[in-house]
């Protein structure tokens, strides 16, 4: 508990988590795109997570909490289960630390993410694609292996680990007025609003999500947990419902969500593709396709992109119809 | 003339060129990528000109060769024939320089490379997909307005930009012991050898060309310059013929010539999309997919690969069948 009330990371535990890391992550590039700048109105600043170690922000979490572990705890193993970025990072984390990682994957998930999972050195268990099977299956194999479960973003390590980007980013331009981070299960947004109220207090964070996968801008407008109901956003990486150490931190520091529509993730994504030369997965888009839609006020202001991933099937662009 | 007997712009004017250009396009970063470098048994070192101004290496000759220009020649404009990159670099150069730019594209030109000149304030005017038809249209053209025609690669002034990219990567890497251009023209390779062999004259320098636009692996073997007939390769950067002035310089200046299939081309193209999370066009692919066919002896090597541009039809990838 922190002085609020809240189970959060305090600055010391997100400069620990830093430190830890260091080395271990990439500390990623911040580039700026004067087309897509004029465009908005405003200086865009973007933090390339897209370059990051497997692909994802994922990996400084991973690598956080993996790291935090005794050498008792990894001797065991650690475990989660994860169709996604989250997989690769723990196994990849867990391969650094010398440790095994079990990863329960939905027998549906893509061949690509199994693959990158076993490349690391992670034993993958398969299981029907529902939460209750994933998450039996995870409990039956954290009894048997004694493994430590890393939950994909509700762990404060995870936390912690997430807010280092922010850190990184606010520690290296010039003050930003606001910083805009997609939300899924919310490790990513509760960092980073952590990370901006320590480290870059004038700074607002605002957040941003699909339409289709609107759940955290409505528990964020009812002040209540409202939970992802059937989400069918392209933008894979925030389908899923907020924590509950994620929601509180980002009811107290961040200043609004706003949502997006699919084509204007389409129009987003494709823009920094184009502009930028890089590539970004769906989830990454998110905050740029808000402001496309004008959803919130940033003329003149200088904003920050956190960039979440560049992970995305280059056989099924989202511009491309099969 | 140099001292060889060959024209070719000297060290002093590839610095006057680097010092001309400066400020005026990007100094592009070096990227290396661990798991590309592991694959192939060496370590690979990537200047990344598809972040350059216009997306291609082409924007270092272009403003090169425009502000060279005198105050009178300026008045009157720059004038050139381009369906390419080229086209794009040459109208910016001149809107940066306040100076006209006429540009004659084939009327089978895509829309989006007829718009990006005339985003940048050039003057198109269209003509008959023919090389005949180009240069008529172009002679008329310098006629009526006496703009100063900048060839794509045939100007010793545009060599001497493109032989910045080289002087860059050398600069600020530890010595390599090779460096490899694609070639198509040859103005980005012959810049390249001459910068190598100026400032890092320990370093070979090996051009990479596709199998079914192989002109220039066929000249430079049989010492006699042979024509591009018909190329069909996806790399339609290389498609052009060698010149008058890039020829002389590759045979004396450049190592080995080494030709890629076109699969190779995809499969090299898509291992840097997906590992390093960049936009490559086709013809920067070709020096990796030589690599990959085993084109070349790099074992334990430092190897730097100048990638050329990232402008690339979203709509058209290689590896997706419409």
């Amino acid at each position: 508990m922190n002085e609020t009330g809240h189970t959060a990371p305090g600055p010391g535990t997100i400069r620990e988590a830093a430190a830890r890391i260091a080395g271990r992550v990439h500390h990623t590039p911040v580039l700026t795109n004067a087309a897509i700048s004029r465009m908005l109105g405003a200086e865009i600043l973007f933090k390339c997570e897209n370059f990051q170690k497997v692909g994802a922000f994922k990996a400084r979490g991973a690598t956080n909490a993996v790291f935090s572990l005794s050498a008792g705890e990894l001797r065991k193993g650690v475990c989660t289960h994860s169709s996604g970025n989250h997989a690769q990072a723990l196994a990849r984390a867990a391969a650094l630390a010398g440790a095994k990682a079990f990863i329960v994957m939905p027998s549906n998930s893509s061949r690509i993410k199994v693959e990158a999972v076993r490349e690391y050195g992670g034993a993958v268990t398969f299981c029907e694609p529902t939460l209750e099977a994933r998450e039996s299956t995870l409990a039956e194999l954290r009894e048997r292996t004694g493994a430590v479960e890393i939950h994909p973003y509700n762990d404060l390590r995870i936390i912690a680990g997430q807010a280092t980007a922010c850190l990184e980013l606010v520690g290296e331009t010039a003050p930003l007025d606001i910083i805009m981070a997609p939300v899924g299960g919310g490790g990513l947004l509760s960092g980073t609003a952590l990370s901006a109220h320590y480290f870059s207090p004038a700074t607002r964070v605002i957040a941003a999500e699909p339409e289709m996968a609107d759940d955290a801008y409505r528990s964020f407008r009812q002040k209540e947990f409202v939970p992802s109901v059937n989400p069918h956003t392209m933008a894979d990486g925030l389908r899923t419902s907020l924590g509950t150490l994620t929601f509180p931190i980002i009811l107290q520091h961040v200043s609004d969500i706003v949502t997006c529509s699919e084509p204007s993730i389409i129009r987003a994504m494709r823009l920094i593709w184009e502009r930028m030369k890089i590539l970004v997965e769906p989830s990454s888009a998110v905050p740029l396709a808000a402001l496309l839609e004008g959803k919130a006020d940033i003329a003149g202001k200088r904003v920050g992109i956190i960039l979440s991933g560049g992970n995305v099937d280059l056989d099924a662009l989202p511009w491309i119809k099969p």
